[in-house]
């Protein structure tokens, strides 16, 4: 049995060494209550400060502006439920768990605006459906998406919403851990198990001197915006993660833009035929997205994969195990055909150039089985 | 530098080291997201399942009861919310948590329910108050009390409350790592942090076949009832937790009390007329409340005791920080000059007769500087 070669950094990545360390070290030392007035609560309380700042740094924002959730899918319910009834306007493209999350709640009528065959959604489109009808609840676009790693205009948004006074989500968890995010929307979404942290933590970045009513009310924890203990590993785990990546993300983009070069030679040359999806769009340096030529089912070469101990993945990980295409290649003009033939393989920090001479050399193998 | 002992488990307890191992491996190997369809989703899933197995036995539950959550202060909300408009009937001594979510949903009317200066609840007087008004949205019951131990006669009303068809909400965050629990309500309100796991991860239990409509909606993780990607590391921790939880509290149960006679015994010689509150109630094996005689505040001796390395509380943690008397004492009719008088002490299983000893030793210098 050879080793793993995971090359599913988008569905959720290897916690980073620096990750864990300082959850170890909460688990062990910091155990306290945050909101205890004794050695024990101070010692925690500094954990989630200092996690705080390394978060709101790697963000380009203050401490106050971060509110720390249990992760992406629920500040996103967050957002829709304190935006109130009225039209959510979003992309056809965003986290399936933005559609959830607004019909899930009475009131929100969703207006999905249409993106280019790349998958690229334009601001004046999302301008024109704001202007056009009754009031606007909120705004949602996606900064980078997970199955693609098309990265929205969402900086030139910013400006034209905040100006009309209509609330701008943007969830930023594709891109936060790959690019430095330059945006400052009313709602920035991000999650810690995305870019080398934990599961079960995420963050709200608001725009500063913006109230954020609570969607959890409890004991007036992170200043009234989210009740309940603070997570105190895991938001440990989050703020070494966040220190990493923005120290080394610039440097690692280059640095995985050129391993998923190679992937993509290598899945074309033992695919002829395939196509990289979201190819006339900026998109995630890490990111590619493959329609395989006629007749090869994404899922079929995700299991073939995985019998050599290679992870990646057909759609998002959040669609695994439904067999239904993606709505975001449905979205882009792909057939259900097509959409079920696009693989993902998503590369982070631990992957090597080892990995991917193993790719080119497993691939030609795989795709006759998968051909047969 | 002494060593310092630990006397506030009902804020939180330290993470066993059951919980740790099980955390560190879930950070180091199975790394995952569960919903992937290769061998590191299935790696995660299974911790996932293995986690909610040991949750659910602890619990006397199938796993399908179980619905992991990202702690207490969410479930409590999340039960709220979907209760929909109406009247909560709850205890005067409810966790605050309760309180907050109601007053945070419009059309949720609370009707709290008096309790007698041992901080008992009488069932009789909630079904009165169920029969006498409009609809009822839930009634809320805490199993038993953070600051008190006081244990309330759930399993009276269960059946009562079935017969109505009331929704019953019970907060078992304090009873479950310290006695088995013997009811099922509709809804059961656990954490993982009160029983020697981490924070940021809880569970609802669910009445067998009692849907629970999500509050955090996505993409379809625990079965539909709350959306996210699963807390792995943290989950893992609680399960492993539970586990410890359900082979040792009984034999811990007798082990606990001893100490805590030994302390109340220290407290009541360094601090002669201190009253144990909550004595004509049955209480938590771990809990002592105690009310210092006139002068001596609680806040004071919680001061003092933390400069000698000793960590208690004086009400609960998440009242800490605000100088208000608590409302558990106050609906037990103590004034708020009498509850600012009491301290709160409890021990949890890693508390030994050394540390109780100590204690013995300390006390009385302690006593001699607040009460001077």
């Amino acid at each position: 049995m050879s080793e793993r070669v995971y090359l599913d950094h988008n569905a959720t990545t290897p916690v980073l060494p620096e990750a864990r360390a300082a959850m170890v070290d909460a688990i062990e030392r910091t155990f306290g209550n945050p909101s205890s007035a004794h050695a024990a609560g101070r010692e925690a309380r500094a954990v989630v400060d200092d996690a705080r700042r390394a978060v709101a740094e790697a963000m380009g924002v203050e401490p106050a502006q971060v509110t720390f959730t249990s992760g992406a899918t629920e500040g996103i319910n967050h957002i829709v439920a304190i935006a109130g009834p009225g039209r959510v306007i979003a992309s056809a493209v965003e986290h399936p768990a933005v559609y959830a999350a607004v019909a899930a709640r009475p009131g929100r009528e969703l207006v999905r605006c249409p993106v280019d065959s790349d998958g690229l959604c334009e601001p004046g489109d999302i301008l024109a459906r704001v202007d056009e009808g009754g009031p606007v609840a909120l705004v949602a676009l996606i900064a980078a998406q997970n199955e693609t790693g098309v990265i929205q205009p969402v900086g030139e948004l910013v400006p034209y919403l905040e100006a009309r006074g209509v609330p701008f989500m943007v969830d930023a968890v594709q891109l936060a851990g790959k690019l430095p995010v330059t945006f400052q929307p009313d709602f920035t979404i991000i999650t810690a198990h995305k870019v080398g942290g934990p599961k079960g933590v995420g963050a709200i970045i608001t725009r500063a001197g913006r109230e954020l009513p609570p969607l959890i009310s409890g004991g007036g924890q992170e200043a009234g915006r989210r009740g309940g203990t603070e997570a105190v590993p895991a938001i440990a785990g989050f703020g070494a993660a966040m220190a990493v990546v923005a120290e080394s993300r610039i440097a690692q983009a280059y640095r995985l833009s050129r391993l998923r070069e190679g992937l993509q030679q290598a899945f074309i040359e033992a695919f002829p035929g395939t196509e990289v999806v979201g190819r006339g769009a900026p998109r995630l340096p890490n990111t590619l997205a493959l329609m395989l030529p006629h007749g090869i089912g994404g899922a079929a070469l995700v299991a073939a994969l995985d019998a050599e101990g290679v992870c990646i993945s057909a759609g998002s990980a959040c669609h695994a195990g439904t067999p239904e295409p993606s709505s975001t290649l449905l979205a882009m003009g792909y057939t259900a055909e097509q959409a079920l033939r696009v693989v993902r393989v998503t590369v982070g920090p631990p992957n090597t150039t080892d990995e991917v001479m193993r790719i080119f050399s497993l691939l030609p193998e795989v795709a006759r089985r998968v051909t047969a």
